[in-house]
């Protein structure tokens, strides 16, 4: 079976990128892996706006403190939810999170960096006007693509700290956690 | 690189479990998963409460019509937000959304069937109470774990239907999706 805990445990956001297309072959992977994420009630509420256009990716970069990241970078996948086909705010916030992932870790194996930018949904509403998009069509990330052009490094918390533990939970595996990482 | 798409689009959300405990390196590696999911400012606000325990399963399914599937579960995780560490609701719940979307691949390549539980939210006032949570810990979904027992279908929206294509976007690459599923 395909190791997935590796690239889930070396995927790093990459913030600068080659001046090198990204693949129509690719970009279609990278899709069709958002595209099989599970949601509530298989909702399936995100949509996707491609971008590969400088000029527009410049005008986008000016509603975000990293819009260097998103004129260096070669695709540019805009996430939004149709809030129309939304049914529950939150679950539904979760869903689009899980697609994002997918695509992120399918573009990792593809040799191609990604980030994802939320800071830019402060100022959603200026993004949604310059797209022209619909009412219903809500900004929820832009997740910059490209080869990447540096090899960045990041940490995470230590699993014993991210484990809950009840009074009620009977079987103690307190053990198992905390000598881990 | 590994074939992370195929476990993408193969993956699906399994109700019935055989009755095999989940052996604890398995676990291991689930949680392991979760841990390296992105966050905004890589603030990981999950939390994940593990319950191996078929009295507490009981008492946990009263709070929702999926009950039985977290009674037939060899293994429950319940997925947490730590809003003492939350910086931005949205971007919180999409992140957590990636953790539980990583702990469903990597237990899918470990044999594992899951099924992400959504509606037990609606109870969980009651079910933070029953697990004596404390307060900075709000429910965002339970997660069913176990060796499936059935092979479940799924299908999703084709990907030309969740493709946005707003006026300003210069690359006509329609033709890309319109083919496709």
């Amino acid at each position: 079976m395909p190791d997935i805990i590796s690239v889930i445990r070396n995927r790093r956001s990459v913030r600068k990128f080659k001046d090198k297309p990204v693949e129509d072959s690719k970009l279609l992977r990278i899709l069709e892996a958002g595209r099989w994420a599970p949601s509530g009630l298989n909702n399936q509420p995100w949509r996707f706006l491609v971008i590969q256009d400088k000029d527009l990716q410049s005008k986008i970069s000016r509603y975000t403190k990293y819009g260097r990241i998103i004129t260096g970078a070669n695709l540019l996948i805009v996430v939004l939810m149709d809030t129309a086909d939304s049914y529950n705010r939150d679950k539904d916030l979760m869903a689009t999170g899980a697609a994002i992932q997918n695509m992120l870790l399918e573009a990792c194996v593809l040799g191609i960096g990604s980030c994802w930018l939320g800071e830019i949904v402060n100022q959603k509403s200026h993004v949604q006007k310059l797209l022209e998009l619909d009412s219903d069509l809500e900004l929820l990330a832009a997740l910059a693509f490209g080869y990447p052009a540096c090899k960045p490094i990041s940490c995470r918390k230590k699993l014993k700290n991210l484990i809950i533990y009840p009074d009620l939970k009977s079987k103690d595996n307190k053990s198992l956690y905390r000598d881990g990482q």
